[in-house]
């Protein structure tokens, strides 16, 4: 099985992936739970069917112009569509919907054909002051569909599954352009008759899509071959509520700014990527995937650092640690059964057989000088093919009490193992506090020449407010990146979770530019209010842009 | 002699590089040249001894506090410092010094010895509306030094010389952090102690400076092996009137938008970089280079297409067309003397001598595969070692009455032809009608996966207004890029000569973006004004930031 045999899945609004795929835990699992104390929660996740939506804010005229606009059949306010666009994978935003919370849902769906759709909705919602929320995979963890509705005439997801076309494939420049609602899925499976492939995997791929996948600056398992996201676009085309921006005459240039780079990683609050020329590669021929041991943590990081510093570099580099390695997430079955101990790292190569031989037998040089024992390709294929297995875990866990979340980060080589301590400290701290003291488990799993990026799963018994407990240690974990210099997010994302300690990592010149530059594209504030930068101030002073006259950035940026 | 031994050089106000390396054509040229109506102008350059320049501009109470902020010592007006800060490198920047026209010369020149100067004397000249123009290297070739006056109290060249250190070396992470007055032959030879290189050797090397690396995203000769300069950054520290941004707390994060990129390429517009950490690579053990030649360019760029896409990837990698390979630029004796015909290729390889031995073989397997003849290590090595002594040539040509200048642009590898149709039959045209037909010469010399820059060097005989002459067939040039939807530059910048082209090629929104963020770091625009953005917009408004009452950036954007 390839990526590209992957089905498209809709997903539940509170279970992951293809219902298809759907797990239980083990019976012994259960036991295991129980010895450590958790129990299931007092009441079940709320049946979605029965739960009452308040009538939609939005004004029935405003309403009336959107279906004009799109097409009748385009807009939605039935229940089910705006459950299925409240919030997003998070475990506190599972946990709420559960709980039968839906404060959060849009009040219409709409669904636009074009670019030229996004843009007209996007000036009559400026008009009639509807915030919205762009809308692709819907997969964010980071709260990026959450959107503070003060101040609006109501909230639209502004969904943009009818943009799916692959619009154009230059196989000179090796480029294709591909519409923000393409699945990656079926980005893959188009790009395949065609024999490339954007070697794009993030844990999300079942569900994200293309516009998300720029929005957000994805970061993809195999990134240390084929690059994060952000490497992959060479080009893309805005809507803003003024207009349309267009970037990207050349791969690279001198010309200003790389203002491609302002637009990814924005979340929708600058405009709406309605469609991205990405960088595409042969389809390879060979893959290879195998697993190594080593002693520590330490020692396994040593070796990917010198890999990934003077190569031959893998495509996929990974390495668990002694937690991790010892509970194999991709396989409940296995999930408690131990391991080969120490620390797995899993190594895999793409790319002619040539190529693929050449790599793997410099890297395996390496690893083995460095300490590595290899494992051979069992392991490393199980990994493959179980990697997004993984998170349809977390539905069962939730049903059965346990808490169960993942954080992440990125920083320097050198500054890799005291982040490491640190957050698993803070995290363990103030879980233990709590009274349910957590497995931390941490995997290294997107490597450059100068840093990597650390991936941790959180789990322990839920407290009878789960919501709260879980924003405790998430707090107390984003004030020891803030601490240890580190970057808040490696590829989750800001949304609204992140957004004040982003803040205070890149200070406030940088987030008045942003805002400055939010004021020129979407004037009266409607796009993903409060995602990524606050809609007021610290003096409280509202940025939401009530005041069209074009007054400009808040003074106090300094 | 490897990048490190050449010598850090102060350059003569209009003659390039090193003085000892100064050079005069052979007289079998002088010859060739009268056979195509090369006639030496009427006057020869003013002596620059002899200029005066006006009083400074700028109040002598302002004058007493700038030199109590950095200090008497580092505060010059005398016409010897104002004229060695007068514009770049250009040619008509040369002819207009040529003809003794200093009228861009700053009033001053001031060499803070800190950040912390950078940032005070920013925010005195803010209170006291002089405009800065950031100096490092002082090589740019496209009006990056020649700011608009009008609205001022004086200009000042904030000269970044004093900022010369290697602040830290992080050996682990692969990092370096260098101040931006930082020579780059000076970084190479600091990093070597160290056993390290940037492998950044720009054209400009003899003279240009870390700052201005990073504020024009130079891109230097070795890019597809080591990167360009924007690549290799991964933190900086900007200086602005309303304080510090400090960029980079990992080497790629998810946290919003890459600030970095917006920071780079601002060529000094929106702050002074101050420092910037950088990935550093261990010093190559061995180093090759050889020629090849392939009958035709599209042969020749078709196999550079190859190895950029299906590597092994050279670390440089450059190709002349069939008249830039008959006349050797490089050295001056041979300069009109034939060559192997068709087109020179040069690849270099710099690693370790097995990756070297390896990634040579792959890439000379798939060169002789695509059709090229292996010439040799002579010519490669002939090419490293001469590659700085071209732009020595262009004194002594403009000495004789020949104009000659270079322009270059970066597409996409299937609008790589039609593009290099349109610029040379656009310079050939333009030219040809002011009734001095040129030559012109092209190379492609930087590479990516999904594109390349091209390179012109161009020469005629001079009119009696060169300036103007070359004004025009600039002008055509552009305007081809443009309707050939190319980027206008692919690593000179935008300065004040591709402004307005610029502001077509990125559109309305972008440039108010840029505009707007400007207004947040800059609010009294007194950093560069002109260059990179116009400091009033289409309908003519102000935009110089007279209020500074926190009004935003104009309306109008789109």
């Amino acid at each position: 099985m390839t990526e590209s045999d992957l089905p498209v899945a809709d997903f539940h609004p509170y279970r992951w992936g293809d219902p298809a795929h759907h797990t239980e835990l083990p019976a012994a699992a259960h036991e295991t739970l129980a010895a450590f104390g958790v129990r299931a929660p007092a009441r079940p996740p709320v049946d979605l069917a029965e739960l009452e939506l308040p009538e939609p804010a939005v004004d029935a005229k405003v309403l009336a112009e959107l279906a004009a606009l799109v097409g009748a059949e385009h807009l939605s306010t039935t229940n089910a569509a705006r459950l299925a666009h409240t919030r997003g994978w998070s475990t506190p935003d599972l946990l709420r919907l559960r709980a039968g919370d839906a404060t959060d849902a849009p009040d219409a769906v709409t669904l636009p054909g074009s670019h030229e759709e996004v843009v007209a909705l996007l000036e009559l919602c400026e008009r009639e002051r509807i915030a919205v929320v762009p809308y692709s995979g819907g997969t964010s963890v980071v709260g990026g569909l959450t959107p503070e509705r003060a101040g609006f005439n109501g909230v639209i997801a502004l969904d943009l599954k009818r943009l799916d076309a692959v619009l154009a494939v230059d196989e000179v420049s090796r480029t294709a352009t591909l519409q923000a609602g393409l699945r990656g899925v079926e980005a893959e499976r188009q790009l395949r008759e065609r024999g490339l492939t954007l070697g794009h995997f993030p844990q999300s791929y079942e569900g994200a899509s293309i516009g998300g996948y720029a929005a957000a600056r994805s970061a993809g398992q195999a990134s240390a071959g084929y690059g994060r996201f952000d490497e992959m676009v060479v080009g893309l085309v805005l809507a803003t509520p003024r207009g349309t921006l267009e970037l990207g005459s050349a791969p690279k240039s001198a010309a200003g700014p790389d203002l491609r780079q302002l637009v990814l990683g924005s979340e929708g609050s600058l405009g709406v990527i309605t469609s991205v020329t990405v960088r595409v590669r042969p389809l390879p021929a060979e893959r290879v995937y195998e697993a190594w041991r080593f002693d520590s943590f330490t020692a396994g990081a040593n070796a990917l650092r010198r890999l990934v510093q003077d190569g031959p570099v893998p495509t996929v580099l990974r390495l668990s640690d002694e937690a991790e390695t010892s509970i194999n997430l991709a396989d409940p079955a296995a999930m408690f059964g131990g391991g080969p101990g120490g620390c797995l790292a899993v190594t895999g190569y793409e790319g002619s057989a040539a190529e693929v031989a050449a790599r793997r037998a410099g890297a395996s040089a390496l690893l083995s000088e460095a300490g590595g024992q290899p494992l051979g390709t069992e392991p490393g294929e199980s990994w493959r093919t179980g990697r997004y297995r993984a998170p349809y875990l977390r539905d069962p866990l939730l049903d059965a009490g346990v808490l169960i979340e993942t954080l992440e980060t990125v920083t320097f080589w050198s500054n890799l193992h005291p982040l490491r301590a640190a957050v698993t400290e803070a995290l363990t701290n103030s879980l233990t506090a709590q009274g349910t003291p957590p497995l931390v488990l941490c995997h290294l799993s997107h490597v450059y020449e100068t840093g990597a990026s650390l991936y941790f799963t959180v789990a322990c018994a839920q407290t009878e407010d789960p919501v709260a407990q879980w924003r405790l240690a998430k707090s107390a974990a984003n004030e020891a990146i803030r601490a240890a210099g580190a970057a808040i997010t490696h590829h989750h994302g800001v949304g609204t979770d992140h957004r004040e300690v982003y803040a205070r990592e890149v200070g406030p010149l940088a987030v008045a530019s942003l805002r400055a530059v939010k004021q020129v594209l979407d004037p009266a504030g409607i796009l993903n209010p409060g995602v990524l930068i606050a809609t007021s101030d610290a003096a409280g002073q509202d940025l939401t842009g009530q005041d069209l006259a074009g007054h400009g950035p808040a003074e106090g940026g300094n």
